[in-house]
């Protein structure tokens, strides 16, 4: 795997995103931490998964240099892969923790929420679903996930708004669960995955199914026609001179 | 239009209740309130849309002194417009902010809850969906976006109860968002407007959709049962006992 | 009946489990309450009903010795039941109050939170859904009233770990609505039914039945399957162990 770093310990799996200065995500990301998770996932010996990044970057979200080159097929295929990738993390039948290094934006922010724990480092990163800032839409499945953590009025706010939230007003919104220092996210990270490894595997499995599946359906049936919704307006004039416009000044 | 005025300041449409001195809601309110609506969604110049009244109501609800002369026919084909008007604006396509000029009270609730944003003003006024204290039921729509707003405790103590909740209440309750001095309802709902019509509108379009859509189906689902039994219920010896001695009384 | 005690007071029925010290629940329970509950929700002369223990325990849920000698099928009968008793006061068309007079585990837990509204005894007893800590699963309609009490997230902390909660703690999650002294129980429950019961029962039963039938038909759809499931994984040898040695141990 060239962008996905994979450690073990004591049955805690360790995923980091390491791709560039931000983590951006690409389609060969997402095909890499496809394969990752599931390998893990049948794997009799890994109990949890922590899901984090190296450097100062959970993830900044989509590649979108790269992207601006794909054709509209192109794109849906890569945005049908990246879905399904947060469905799988949402149904995962093992314990995921989020250790959320650093700033955690838009296609990061939507890998976040899928996992079971979230734990950020205190400082200067921000969390967000921002797509609207750029003029984008979202998916139907990262709508779900932000409405079942933060209930219906928050996840408009924020959705809404594309407001970008410090760690403290995340937690106090239901976007991430813990607050702790760079020196300790590591061991934290792996004290909430073992925690959650040391109930019995198939009950966990089980519960966690039964919790998640009414909301994973609702994600699944509208995934489809939301991905052909979010490309038209990615094409339109505006976004897209908008998408062009913020990857020269960055 | 007799029953609503609509007037345009920089993008921003204010549609205002005037029917007496309640504002009471019949059917040519709702078909006016419809029609405008409706208008408004498609003119490109409007960006957003405050909804409030004139006077010291909102609205007090539906005018039941001129229902208790429709046939149990008509009263079905009024609930499936009234009923209509709230999914109209639970799924309207750009910004609805309520600004609660006065009371807000049964049918005048459930077009609030209907909006983007609730702002009322502090003061006396009650807000309350309270048809049980007059023996009556509601509707399917009405209880989901309640369950929405409030979660399924509070929605519960609400409906359950009739209880009239003071600004300050509603607002620890998530029934309004807001509360602000009667001088200032007019530049803050402006203010709020603007802010949600900053956004790219065709991105606010499709994220509003996505947060409301699975909700609205689930509204739209059981409204035409919730309305049968509604009026069921209605035309019960009891509940119109009870409908007349308050006409009388009022 | 054996196992229930039923007594009436003004419109007011008391519901009491009584069987052995821990008021365990066998297939027996199930279909006396069962029967009860129905034949009271067609007495008009019932007003709201209270559901207790006697003793120190509500119940301290499933009898497993007795069940270890089950047979799956026989189990599988059983726990259709036993759901479909939960499904029952969840749907119940007059209110029904909990009055919680001690610890309330497992199984007890599942009929607490169908009821209407949940008052517990302050002091020692605790509240769980802790199945997970004896390597059981739960079932779909259990984790669906969960979910619409405390939300998700606290849904998932609760039953992941398996924590048993103090009744302060509980209110403070949602899982109960009210603390009272042991020998305010009862007028603070029959207080609460009264309360209730003022209401119109037509319009009580209307608008109950229009905030729960979406959650109810949740449960019902995936009742089936997860029962299935939970069978699967309670004959399962390490669970099977588990509970043999927990019955040895008590």
């Amino acid at each position: 795997m060239d962008f996905v770093g994979l450690t073990m310990n004591e049955g805690i799996a360790r995923i980091a995103l390491r791709r560039g200065k931000v983590n951006a995500i690409n389609e060969t990301v997402v095909d890499e931490l496809t394969d990752c998770f599931r390998k893990l996932s049948f794997d009799p010996a890994v109990k949890a998964v922590i899901f984090t990044g190296e450097g100062k970057f959970f993830t900044f979200g989509f590649d979108i240099p790269e992207f601006l080159g794909y054709s509209k097929e192109a794109f849906v295929r890569y945005l049908t892969k990246f879905t399904g990738l947060y469905a799988d993390i949402f149904l995962y039948p093992k314990p995921v923790v989020a250790a959320l290094n650093g700033h955690t934006i838009a296609g990061g922010c939507m890998l976040a929420i899928a996992c079971d724990w979230r734990i950020m480092v205190q400082g200067s990163a921000k969390i967000s679903l921002n797509e609207i800032n750029f003029s984008s839409s979202v998916f139907a499945g990262s709508v779900e996930m932000m409405k079942l953590w933060l209930g219906q009025k928050k996840a408009e706010n924020a959705l809404l708004s594309g407001a970008m939230y410090s760690p403290e007003d995340a937690r106090e919104l239901g976007l991430i669960d813990q607050i702790v220092s760079k020196d300790d996210l590591d061991s934290e990270a792996g004290k909430k995955a073992r925690e959650y490894a040391s109930q019995d595997s198939a009950a966990f499995a089980s519960i966690k199914k039964l919790l998640r599946k009414p909301a994973a359906e609702e994600m699944m049936k509208r995934e489809r026609e939301s991905i052909l919704e979010f490309v038209e307006i990615w094409y339109s004039e505006k976004t897209w001179n908008n998408l062009k416009e913020k990857v020269i000044r960055s």
